[in-house]
């Protein structure tokens, strides 16, 4: 789903490159690839053998990769990384209680999102039983325009900046019934603004369902999104909204009110 | 409680220095320190202002941070680096069901803890109301010897291992009840060793009491522990145990019958 990349196409004077190719090392694992030889990462990461080589040896050293055999992977290391950035959010600390209630009351899992760049990510999120889904795990990144939090926020930005935002993304339909040109994305921003919140019906995956409420900081600007997600052929949208939508606003809503 | 460093003392030839030097300011910000300027930033990180400047402005352009006026933060693109290592962890996804259900029955919060070096990183917690509490967040470190989680791993690893290990930490006493020599370290895995499970009475921190239960994979080896914490004047050790345990070493043998 997240395919970024650490090195944009334009390098101002002065830019590091080694740091971008280490970055791009540690990115490269994944679920799919948690152990891979230097081939591999040579191959996912563009680089000659000889680089690759040079900056999964630093990372060794540095602690943040090890080494079995012919293999490496990652080290829990890399979390202090991430680590660093979500202890200097406050607000995934006091996000998380409400994260819970939210769960608690509805049965629903739900998470809190913010924006980055073209994506939204998931800073906490409290997991149900019964949706025991590998969907909200942290960290994790969706296209802006196809995840409810994702085009809850984009509605609720301010609209220069939304309509800079809108500039840059490329929409790929991620099922059939995903929004396809920027005209239909926009009506469907429209709407939200116009109701308040995000329902986003099977646009990210078949038969998934999902709903996404603003949380505003105190000056009025957008600063993240809860968001809750349903299988689609269990919970009608009209039962989604009506069990959710409160406990989540109100939520939201207390959230906000400690947000400097 | 981290303050580790991407900077190993005895640096092998062909390390790439400027990409321990980037990682190194990425793990500068903080709760206490979540914006800082070029100056603060170049004396955080013992870099001069020059070197800081070009790191900061690189990773302004590679997305992991952003300026604000004379300001530098980071961005939630770092989530992306830690999450790479969680995507790469098929036991993160899988304890959380287990995490949730630890916590459903007893009410006490709990996380789940693997070994980074000489300390003990969480990677997936369920925190509840009642003990509403910043310390499970995910990717933060503990020394290894004083949470009971590291010290339930450390107790019922390979005595060669343990005993490498047990060389390299240096205890610094965390509160009066902190074991103050390795030898009296020793004494407590070998109780814990004996009963199967680490009970920490206030050595972290005065006024917490945790106990943690191991997790091992299929070949028997330790992999990970649970770990939970209440306040010692509101539940005895006594109550943590019939409370806690049962269910907390339930929970990890059903796991462990999932890894592979």
């Amino acid at each position: 789903m997240s395919n970024s990349s650490a090195a944009p196409a334009d390098k101002p004077k002065g830019v590091v490159g080694s740091l971008a190719h280490g970055l791009n090392i540690i990115m490269a694992f994944s679920k799919a690839h948690p152990r891979m030889t230097l081939s591999q990462v040579s191959e996912k990461t563009g680089m000659d053998r000889a680089g690759a080589r040079r900056y999964l040896l630093t990372l060794v050293h540095l602690g943040f990769v090890v080494q079995d055999g012919r293999l490496f992977q990652l080290t829990p290391k890399v979390l202090e990384l991430g680590y660093s950035y979500l202890s200097s959010v406050p607000l995934t600390d006091k996000a998380q209680y409400y994260l819970d209630r939210i769960r608690d009351q509805t049965g629903f899992p739900v998470a809190l999102g913010v924006r980055d760049e073209l994506y939204v990510v998931h800073l906490a999120s409290a997991n149900s039983d019964e949706f025991n889904s590998p969907g909200l795990t942290i960290g994790r990144r969706f296209p802006i325009a196809y995840a409810s939090a994702g085009r809850c926020i984009l509605a609720m930005m301010e609209k220069a900046e939304r309509e800079a935002l809108l500039k840059d993304i490329k929409l790929e339909p991620m099922s059939d019934m995903s929004v396809a040109t920027i005209s239909a994305l926009n009506k469907q921003l429209q709407i939200i603004r116009k109701q308040g919140y995000a329902l986003v019906d099977q646009e990210m995956q078949t038969g998934i369902r999902s709903l996404a409420v603003p949380v505003f900081n105190a000056r009025g600007q957008i600063a993240a999104s809860f968001n809750t997600f349903t299988f689609s052929n269990l919970v009608p949208a009209a039962q989604l909204i009506s069990d959710a939508l409160p406990v989540m606003q109100a939520a939201a809503e207390e959230l906000q009110a400690t947000l400097i």
